[in-house]
């Protein structure tokens, strides 16, 4: 039972469900409804598929998440990121607006699904972690900007295509020629508008005496009403012939069952940009969910969300959608609007499949300018360049992996940007521990600690070297230990021990071990014993698991003072009772380094 | 000049090059050519190519390192695992026996030249820290493993290919029934007698009288008997006619100066073996080079190692010989034999060239069958299957990398192998300080000390809470720390302050500062305080780039003991002056942990 409440939220959740919270869940379900209608379309747009596949995805899935996910506010959907990525996926396989661009979207969402909930069954929401803040960061600023170019082409009433930047933009320039200025006359206005709407109607609202939350509610309407205006103005003067591109006839039934084709190569060649969709759709979804959550003191289970999101996108491929997650901006509305539980998600599915039924008709004559400007608006939000300066000033190898995460997407395609991040991160954190922080050290006289000698003032015998190293031992920077070891030995002839103060070591990996052994028969072979001092018990444990200690010429000192006392006696006596003990404890973390 | 020292470290040691120097360089120099010779030809039969290939890569390469290289005594030339890779690389692209499989060898040796040398003046010495301890280990197992059951066909006498473990002994399999058996009348015996020249012979010696060093030199020469003995009875009976697969006729001359094929295709398709091939050739022979240098307290500079050995394989490739390194045995003998050095190397190049003029008309009746035996028994000595039930006591994540490695490159191959070891024990490492250990710590009554509130007698107040973490905080562990610092804090409604300790957190990175800030904010949310203590110098100074302190909604302590004196004065006091201090602090080190 406890496992399947594990696996079903929705039976933990479900138990307590009563008439307040339904009522809350309604209330919020209408206003993500509205909100999520245009989203749908225009997301389905950018994704390169018909516009109803965006509302088929905002119906089964939604209410899948309710059954499986963890958190109480999460809208789930159709989203920018994900739109781009299916796109840039399946456009390189086959060409849009044919049946099997959508039967390999349908596959895309299935495979994600699929590899969302083994990650969930296995756990391995570790994997997301790969994902550095600057790679996602870097990663989100770039599709904002790809999917900010990739919808002028709407605004400006041209054709164009193009994954990459350059070739958008190049796209755009050809076609310059052909601009239809009636849906230049939509697309700009809807863009000015929806900017004033986020920036200054809230204010205005406040103002005026509404109230935060309900200017705020208002105020996320804003694409609902260019939708609207723009459609009635389009069927009031016909403006479908003067050349103003049209979403057109939306079918209007309900989504039927489907199964995704089921092709092993299609699906070979999809496994990649699935894996990467769904790292990254989880990534956004839980970080919004965790946000959501903290703020009432609930948590959410990382593992259960991947199985959520896995289903949500079984769910959609099932129905004939394509890839969902949490959306950030949705999520946020459903919180603010009261949703108290999952099942608002569920009372917003059957809103949209309402809008699926009766809705469509009306939307016929919906520009594509409309909806490409609700984009536009939408996606310049995720672009964060001020992120790029905070980095730099932070730290530059995160500012070069962001750097280049940026940089590939632009110019290179999605999957290679987030991939060129990935493992750029990964190789710049081995490179940065390769080198780790190491110091030889002396005794601060009258105590019994022990501190770099080039900072402080310490004294240290001509006999016994002690070096601390400030990072755990493993396979990146075991041949530097060994090396730097090395050299401090052959500067110093008259040294007979080396001791390695292991205070910061946390773990000793394989590799660290055994060029801990070398090190020991190096220096044995030039005539000089090794010790260690200060090793932390788990790290002791492991060692003692081996007969490392019976090839040590020295020993293993539980202080670096017991070692001094044993190695160098005079030195640590000339350091002694100097000051009373009470002065000596508190000059301890004095120093600018520890 | 200094600069052109760096590079050319034969401007350094050949001005105190004396007599002395050149007659020890000289005897070492024979004692290296006598064994090398049967070593070059057998290494050019497994990487697939005409015998006198493996001689083209023994003259020039050698020059080259002497002019180059820094160690004194590394040996260059072919080596078991490069051949084998070798002939893995190119036999994907073309069949053996081939102008193009000797051209591309010949690409290979230059594309790996180039890449050395730009890894060395990059001074991207650091990728060979990727391969840690248990790949190489594991991968050399294997390798061992897949050309002895390789040469095996030459023992039997039949025909076989493939390249991985099932191809190889399938093929064998299959072709059981040919075998020639006075082949297998030569192969035996011969393993047979390696075998007890390697382990019965010296010890033999030593017992007639003979000094250990001389012993071993004798030993040494085994295979030179071995090649003497079956050449001269294949001639002396014509077992050539019977079947008996000889070396033939070699070219006697020196090799004519050649240009690898340019062509763009060819090169692209080796790019990935070059790079396998340079990393594994330049870790198997830094470590070969940093033994020998540590026992006379010399050093070696990896970078300039990379150079050294990069204008080797350059020189391979434009004499027409393929990829080469360091070679442990022969460097062993090498630096045992006396040489002082690198000019013991340019030696021994002429060596190999008065052989190649003089010699190879007698080599044209060597059985392949000898040159196998002698691989054999060489690479059995590579294969370590202790190392599997070590690595398995002392880790059990980089048993693992271990065992991958070893199995993917038996049953798919050497370079899908080293890949899947490199990129799996970086997944593992990640994945283990992904979750750092973590403990809420208190404070030792009598001292200012904190301990684990699991392991120690601490005290703790009831509205501070203090977590310590055991990890530098970077990408892979941030959502961790979040996650878990939230958790703990909803399991404790009292809890109005939180400190997080970071004795042992010696980087933070982007995405762990990211991280403190959004669990900065989080906390606020709940209306608990966050406060960090004990934090390192360099850490500090990173966090003061940023308005961090500005945000963060408590401080910075220089000690926890000012923490908890400031947030808790209560439970601070409790522990005041219980025990005299000396007492204190003998106890600091005592637990378990630390």
């Amino acid at each position: 039972m406890n496992r399947l409440q594990r696996y079903l939220p929705i039976l933990d959740w479900g138990r307590t469900y009563d008439r307040a919270a339904a009522t809350n869940d309604l209330i919020a379900a209408v206003i993500v409804t509205i909100m999520l209608i245009p989203q749908s379309l225009a997301y389905a747009l950018l994704a390169g598929l018909p516009a109803e596949v965006g509302l088929y995805a905002s119906i089964l899935p939604l209410v899948a998440y309710a059954i499986f996910g963890t958190s109480r506010a999460l809208a789930v959907g159709p989203v920018a990121v994900v739109s781009l990525m299916t796109a840039s996926a399946v456009g390189e396989l086959t060409a849009q607006g044919t049946a099997e661009y959508l039967g390999a979207a349908i596959a895309l969402a299935f495979l994600s699904g699929l590899i969302l909930i083994v990650m969930g069954l296995f756990r391995l929401g570790f994997l997301a972690n790969l994902l550095s803040h600057p790679v996602i960061s870097g990663f989100i600023t770039a599709s904002g900007l790809l999917i900010a170019a990739s919808q002028l082409k709407h605004i400006l009433g041209v054709p164009g295509g193009g994954t990459t930047l350059v070739e958008i933009t190049s796209s755009l320039a050809a076609n310059l020629g052909q601009i239809n200025l009636i849906t230049l006359a939509i697309g700009i206005p809807a863009i000015g508008f929806l900017f004033w709407v986020r920036k200054g109607l809230k204010p205005l609202l406040i103002r005026t005496g509404l109230k935060p939350r309900l200017a705020d509610s208002i105020a996320k309407a804003g694409p609902v009403a260019a939708v609207a205006v723009t459609t009635l103005l389009t069927a009031a003067f016909d403006l479908g012939s003067e050349g103003v591109k049209l979403v057109g006839h939306i079918p209007g039934g309900l989504p039927m069952p489907v199964l995704p084709p089921f092709d092993a190569k299609l699906w070979l060649d999809l496994l990649g940009p699935a894996l990467l969709i769904s790292v990254i759709g989880f990534v956004e979804s839980v970080s919004v969910a965790q946000t959501l959550a903290a703020k009432k003191r609930q948590r959410i289970l990382p593992d259960q969300e991947l199985i959520g999101l896995g289903a949500s996108n079984v769910a959609s491929a099932i129905s004939g959608g394509y890839p969902v997650t949490g959306g950030f901006a949705r999520s946020v509305v459903n919180f603010d609007a009261g949703a108290e539980t999952p099942a608002a998600g569920a009372y917003t599915a059957v809103g949209i499949a309402l809008a699926t039924l009766f809705l469509t008709p009306l939307l016929a004559n919906l520009p594509q300018a409309t909806l490409a400007a609700t984009i536009i608006v939408a996606v310049l939000s995720l672009v964060d360049f001020p992120a790029l300066r905070r980095t730099f000033i932070y730290s530059r190898s995160d500012f070069a992996a962001m750097a280049a995460t940026i940089l590939v997407t632009l110019l290179v395609g999605v999957e290679t940007g987030v991939t060129t991040g990935v493992i750029l991160s990964v190789l710049l954190y081995l490179f940065r521990t390769s080198r780790p922080h190491m110091a030889v050290v002396g005794i601060v006289p009258g105590t019994e600690h022990f501190r770099n000698v080039r900072r402080h003032k310490v004294v240290t015998g001509s006999t016994v070297l002690t070096v601390r190293v400030d990072e755990s031992l493993y396979f990146a920077n075991s041949r530097y230990l060994e090396d730097r070891i090395l050299e401090l030995v052959a500067e110093r002839p008259a040294i007979r021990h080396v001791v390695l103060m292991c205070t910061a070591v946390n773990v000793i990996d394989a590799s660290a071990f055994e060029s801990l052994e070398e090190l020991n028969r190096r220096l044995k072979d030039s005539g000089v014993t090794f010790h260690l001092s200060e090793v932390k018990g788990p790290v002791m444990d492991r060692l003692n698991r081996t007969d490392f200690t019976r090839h040590l010429t020295g020993q293993v000192f539980l202080t670096q003072y017991d070692a001094l006392c044993s190695l160098d006696p005079e030195t640590a006596h000339v350091s002694e009772s100097r000051h009373p003990k009470r002065r000596a404890m508190s000059t301890l973390w004095d120093g600018p380094e520890i």
